[in-house]
């Protein structure tokens, strides 16, 4: 039995925003389940010593300007967000309580969050937008902003990154883990596809 | 007149090394000129507040994974050096003395250097095996050991550097401008073809 690709993402990079794009096709063409898995990529950053890329000084215009460039070449819709980045704590417990119910429904609820920050300039940071969002993706908006508080789902979320980061060593996004096999970038999805393909080189 | 490529690298990065195998049929393909620009990544580091990848305490890990996987998925020779990285100024200023007077034979003792480095393990800090590496290149051996401690190449080299990351804003490697057209990384070939086919988009 095929294992599942493993998504890492943080709900406010936009290199994940492009990936998740670009893994669907090939998650799709190997016949492997696609599994989503928000986490805070801040986390990960303290213990590394990096920083979001725009807060480098000649990085940061280059990253913009890629951004950009690689959204075109992959015909992905993208403008970047004036404030970058966000804290996405709200949309990724969000993520985690809609996923426990309907696992379809919270990819969509993703999507929609990721298009809401990079092709529509929304504050995906402010919790009112958020279950906005979860609202439009056929979620209960009263529901929703309640499970977003609980202390149990805030929980089971800190778990869930310290996993992420600590135990499964992400320390980027979007981050690829299919059969052990562990992928970085936006601009590793061609090589996991390959890999597929091949079953490894 | 279609303007050349300039490749910007450091003899000591992985990623230069790879994507200066990838970049050579990109560039006979648009029939473009490639010009190869040594320079000292660790000054651009030093402004950015970056460190070679393989310091970061989960990205070194797997960066030292993936330069041996992407090397492998690109058929390209590549053994992990045990003592990275390198200062690489002896071979860079060597470079560019061999490039006054015969550029050809300066691109063939690149090769050899990336080669000697990340192929046979050799120590190219050291002056003297960057000398032997010269001479199996055709180049006077007594003059090359002389040419890279006099000190107007030192000044010339410098001057390059400076230019390189204060005034070209490259922070990394391998770095590719065309046209104005910027590209960090091996991974960015791809795009620097496609571009180069299709007029930009």
């Amino acid at each position: 039995m095929a294992g599942p690709i493993d998504f890492y993402f943080d709900f406010s990079s936009p290199y994940a925003y492009l990936g998740s794009h670009l893994i669907e096709s090939v998650a799709a063409k190997h016949g492997r389940e696609l599994l989503w898995r928000p986490f805070m990529l801040g986390i990960a950053m303290k213990g590394e010593k990096t920083f979001p890329l725009t807060e480098y000084p000649m990085k940061g215009d280059y990253s913009r300007m890629d951004f950009e460039r690689t959204a075109r070449y992959h015909n992905i819709p993208f403008v970047m967000p004036a404030a970058f980045p966000k804290l996405t704590l709200a949309a990724a417990r969000g993520f985690l309580w809609i996923d426990r119910q309907d696992p379809a429904r919270a990819v969509a609820f993703a999507k929609a969050v990721f298009a809401a920050y990079f092709a529509h300039g929304r504050d995906i940071a402010d919790p009112a937008v958020v279950a906005d969002i979860a609202a439009s993706s056929g979620v209960d908006r009263e529901a929703f902003a309640a499970a977003i508080e609980e202390p149990e789902i805030k929980r089971v979320f800190t778990a869930s990154v310290e996993d992420t980061v600590f135990e499964k060593k992400v320390f980027g996004a979007p981050f690829f883990i299919v059969e052990g096999e562990r992928f970085w970038g936006a601009d590793r999805v061609a090589q996991l596809d390959e890999w597929l393909t091949r079953g490894g080189w």
